[in-house]
């Protein structure tokens, strides 16, 4: 674990221009150069330089025939020329001391070996000169509250994006056009979009890095496909959680076949997506299940409003359209609760009579409320405190509701949603979250209260320990060709980090074995040691329950005479006479090494239904016992830590003792590539790791243990 | 169970009319009365009456003053009076004759005690002349092919919906009119829509009885609040089933605080919603988990296109919308498999050079590709042989692509489904299923291609078998007062159903018990049988793991001490002596009878972790071997049937047959109000009912056993 910097990368000249230049500006509209430069034209206003070779004019602007040629430096300048033109443009803004580049230009690393040596020449060049560099393959970015449109996200016809709290990364260029225009079709109050292409040196992370930081940005939306940078990633997530601003992610990759394929080769069962949401659970950012739900989040997020509770008031001319969005508050963990009785009365103070509706919650006006009627109502909830937040409902073709819900949200601080038949233009100009669906209402209003109410991101200290760590290598030190410790060697490593064990001793002969029994005490378990047994019942080198000195006795002597036979050719080093203890259920605890994010702790249920029931928690260490007993507490839906039948408290707590650990023994011993407790045996109020399977680094394969 | 007529009721005058009379018809367009007229207007071919009281005119139709003026019948008489003038014209259209009725008004059932009661004056009127129907309190129906447009869902200057395959009906109008007007604007093609209000007659089971018999309907949307006619709905499925059109529903009261209060007298944890859909499912009925989705699939099925495979066809400009659909697909079922050498090279003949996308599958063509060459490339995707479905994704702004693509879809048979930032003219008048979620696409291919490759509904016959039904009646004669079968009786009980048993017998003393443990045969288990004490374990009247005379002996003695001690009232009968049989998994089954769908049989996990798992699936009796193994298989996603430690074939087999057991003796003893056989042990191979707790009808409160 090398410290890393992970301050805001300075991105300013590059995202923040007060000057800009443009490689392959032009007069001709139809291409990428003449498009770019009609939106950067529009918006921005410091000095801007169209560079052409021929044209002494690019629309209306006075243009350069090389960036050599310009009167000062530029910080930023944006380049849609051919590919092979590039490194000759990167030379000339060397030399000109420029702060940033957008390359837009393809036929880079996407175009075969010729492209990626041309991409890493020309990422040596600006890593020497110390330019930032968006791209290449991408389509730029804009900003609205700095006036840069340097992209063709969007064409110079299409009118500018409103600007807002949302920011969007997104790698992909063209999906990225997409997800703006779907965006601003749907009331995306989009203040910054950004596409990172082949990231030859901006990637998204130090992007969201970046903008966390921007006073204007409320809340951060992105689609990433490949993460190169995890410990930024990480750090964004923490300064948006410090900052209140949600960071909201749809990850590309997450089917079954694509997380096979990114699978570690540990060849563990948690895909890489898994991993992946784990770390965002940790570091508190919301994954989205779709686009339509990333999009949906941003809306909500996009003016700041926060909430203390849960509780809503759903307000709606329709009772069925009242039910379903009950319905799907209430599955999404927000209450609906009945309004006390003096605002019930107030409510039916402002509505018509004979009145044949509803006041408790959902509220249902029936179609006869007259808009005044609406207004009133929404007033009295406004101002209600057995609510926390509003949801109604409108038609697209009622402008003139949508236009008095507008006013009203501007009106109100409470969190407020639409449901609507369609987007209508004045609750997106008004930045009003409108949904087409009620249980997008619902998601949507539930992730604002989630975050509103959001713990602090709890961040244990971790120290490297020298001590611990030398006394803890002397259990690695195995013989040449062997990666395996044998489990009594395991444990000894476990007991260094404070893993509870069953009692147990390592003996060399039958008469150690009975006086270890006998101190141990109650039943007990006798495993035959050896680095070439690692499958122990398969060769009968495992003899369980027994008790009194006869039992051991005879069932060492068969046991070792059994292995004998069976394994002829493993050395045996000892017996292991181990505590049998009860279980009333059997976890797991295991260490992989995440290709990208490092060590990560699974917890995970065992015994006869682990294969069916196939449950996990990841955890990254550094972490303590809460967040390993809140991490058990995602297990079966929170049920396991519930009921007669679930852990205990005291039980929980060991169980998290054993995954502090593990996390630990992580940090600390680099050479450990895996680790298994399988089983943890838990019963009465305790949890021992019963079994110990320890790999360290340096194997060719895996299959040995599989 | 009587038998009941689930023919489709004749709807005929009612829903398709060849004459309409209405009942407030007015001058005035902004009363309900001048907006339903005007509907009508505009679209019935056939003879239409306006009645009004006074105006001799309505709309530039002749009018008459009441229904008794005009010179002939009408089948379907539209009425818009308010309430108290209802009944008056009830029996004009009684005298009359006429066929069916739709009653607009409000203030029925909805308004209090006085409504409710006229509600079932129009009841019985209609109900003894034999005329249908629908309302009151509803916004009427629409049939585009039978030009009735009598309803206010859609107002007259709106566009007259498109007709076409879709059939919605839903209780609520004013839900139905936002549905209607949602699925409009989506692009769904309408051709019916019914709203059944009160139901005070027709209710939506027999509409969609009724409309799934019409040949121009293809698919079935429903918006369910209240089921009043489960049988007549359960036909409505089968018959969609075997005719090919797929029903969809949408659910109200799902949350759990509805669930709760829909919960049955018998405080199971099997809420309504769960019923609900197990029916469904059983039935093949879709449950939508949204809105959205319901219209989502609506379109999707609205052409009647169908797949014999789940290979899909993904076409996009970008890479990154492509691995977004690519892993919908993969995690909703469906394959993206890589085209063959020979199909690449064909779409590499179409491309431009030099081409830097993507031909294996995504297809990525870049932004650069030509209409011609999107034109071309779909042409080879239809004709290919790796492919069933097809999709593309498109820019709502890209008008032009929009109408190739509207007319390549109606070239193509291959079902296709379009990824567009939003909603768009051409693609919807193609009645091009368009989603603006990669998600959405990939839900709606895949329910698409499950309801294609759907197997027929099996359906087992069930006879009643008298002689069975006595002897098994034998078993249920308890004293005065008791309604909770002893375990030994209840084993009887089963035996009559062919459940697998442990072997056990029932004794009344020492000597017997000793004997028929030694007949038994192995570890035995003693109980002590009363019906004072269905928890055993409670007051010790239980003794587990005995072999051999000296143990059975002693337990047996010490037990009854134990009893009379702990539970001196008790009335004791005897002790049952019984197998104990390994357990390497432990299931549950039980039978409750929900209010609304009867007995259902539910199975699910038993043992340490039955409150932690809460996984059930249900069926309705009658069942076979076969449909019981599929619920098994739908356990823990599938995975309790899977795997080593998985339940065997045979074990499946074993506890199917428990299953169909209790499903028979349901279905054969009505007074049977509840059973539970848990646990079933599982190990070897086999699979038995090791206890038994069966409930008779009566009981005021099921406290005693909670």
């Amino acid at each position: 674990m090398t410290p890393l910097d992970t301050a805001a990368p300075d991105l300013d000249r590059l995202l923040s221009p007060r000057s800009i230049a443009m490689v392959g500006a032009s007069n001709n509209l139809n291409s990428i150069g003449g498009l770019v430069f009609a939106n950067l034209k529009r918006s921005f206003s410091g000095p801007l330089y169209p560079i052409h070779p021929k044209d002494s004019e690019v629309q209306g602007y006075l243009a350069y025939n090389c960036l050599q040629d310009m009167p000062q430096t530029v910080d930023l300048v944006v380049i849609a020329v051919a590919s092979h033109a590039v490194e000759g443009v990167m030379e000339q803004a060397v030399a000109k001391g420029v702060g940033g580049i957008v390359l837009l230009s393809s036929g880079f690393a996407e175009a075969g070996a010729e492209g990626i040596a041309l991409q890493q020449r020309i990422a040596d060049k600006a890593r020497a000169a110390g330019i930032r560099v968006i791209g290449p393959n991408c389509i730029g970015y804009l900003s609205i509250g700095g006036g840069v449109m340097a992209n063709f996200a969007l064409t110079p016809d299409e009118p500018l994006p409103p600007g807002g709290g949302v920011a969007l990364v997104s790698q992909s260029g063209g999906f990225g056009s997409y997800l703006t225009t779907k965006g601003l079709l749907t009331g995306l109050h989009l203040g910054w979009f950004v596409s990172t292409g082949n990231e030859l040196d901006v990637n998204i992370a130090q992007v969201l890095r970046y903008l966390v930081e921007r006073p204007e940005v409320r809340v951060l939306l992105a689609f990433s496909e490949t993460l190169r940078d995890p410990e930024i990633f990480i750090e964004a997530a923490r300064r948006a959680h410090t900052l209140d601003k949600p960071m909201v992610v749809l990850k590309a990759g997450r089917s079954e076949a694509a997380a096979k394929a990114a699978m570690s080769h540990t060849a563990s069962v948690v895909g890489a997506a898994d991993v992946f949401d784990a770390i965002c659970r940790q570091y508190g950012v919301i994954v989205a299940g779709s686009m339509e739900e990333m999009l949906d989040l941003g809306m909500i997020f996009q003016d700041g409003r926060r909430v203390g509770g849960n509780r809503l008031a759903i307000m709606t001319s329709s009772g069925g359209a009242g039910v379903l969005l009950a319905d799907e508050a209430g599955m999404n963990g927000l209450a609906v609760p009945t309004f006390p009785e003096d605002e019930q009365d107030k409510m039916l103070l402002v509505l018509h009579r004979p009145f044949f509706g509803n006041v408790a919650n959902p509220i249902d006006t029936t179609a006869a409320a007259r808009p005044e009627a609406i207004g009133a109502l929404l007033n009295v909830l406004a101002s209600s405190d057995s609510v926390d937040m509003i949801t109604t409902v409108t038609w697209a073709r009622a402008i003139g509701a949508a236009k008095d819900l507008a006013t009203y949200y501007q009106r109100t601080s409470k969190p407020m949603a639409v449901l609507s038949t369609d987007l209508v233009e004045p609750l997106k100009q008004a930045g009003v979250p409108t949904y087409t669906d009620p249980q997008r209402v619902a998601k949507s209003l539930a992730a604002l209260y989630r975050h509103s109410v959001r713990k602090p991101l709890n961040e244990p200290g971790w120290q490297y320990e020298p001590t611990r760590a030398a006394r803890a290598r002397r259990h690695l030190q195995l013989p040449p060709g062997e990666y395996v410790l044998m489990e009594a060697q395991g444990k000894r490593l476990f007991a260094e980090y404070a893993i509870p064990l069953t009692r147990e001793e390592w003996v060399h002969d039958l008469d150690e074995a009975v006086a270890a029994a006998e101190r141990i005490g109650g039943k007990v378990v006798l495993k035959v040691m050896s680095y070439q047994l690692p499958h122990k019942s398969d060769v009968g080198a495992i003899r369980l329950g027994l008790q009194g000195e006869p039992e051991v006795r005879e069932a060492y002597l068969s046991m070792l005479a059994e292995v004998r036979q069976r394994a002829p050719h493993a050395t045996l080093d000892g017996v292991l006479v181990q505590q049998m203890v009860p279980a009333r259920m059997e976890l797991t605890c295991g260490l992989q090494r995440d290709p990208l994010f490092g060590p990560m702790v699974a917890i995970g249920l065992g015994g006869v239904l682990v294969e069916q029931l196939a449950q996990t928690a990841l955890l990254r260490p550094p972490f303590d016992l809460d967040m390993a007993r809140a991490a058990l507490g995602q297990l079966l839906q929170g049920r396991l830590i519930q009921g007669r039948r679930g852990l205990s408290e005291h039980e929980q707590e060991q169980v998290a003792t054993i995954m502090v650990g593990v996390g630990n023994l992580a940090l600390e011993l680099d050479e450990v590539e895996e680790v298994d407790v399988n089983p943890i045996r838990v019963a009465n109020g305790l949890a021992f790791a019963a079994d110990a399977l320890v790999v360290l680094a340096g194997r060719s394969s895996t299959m040995e243990h599989q």
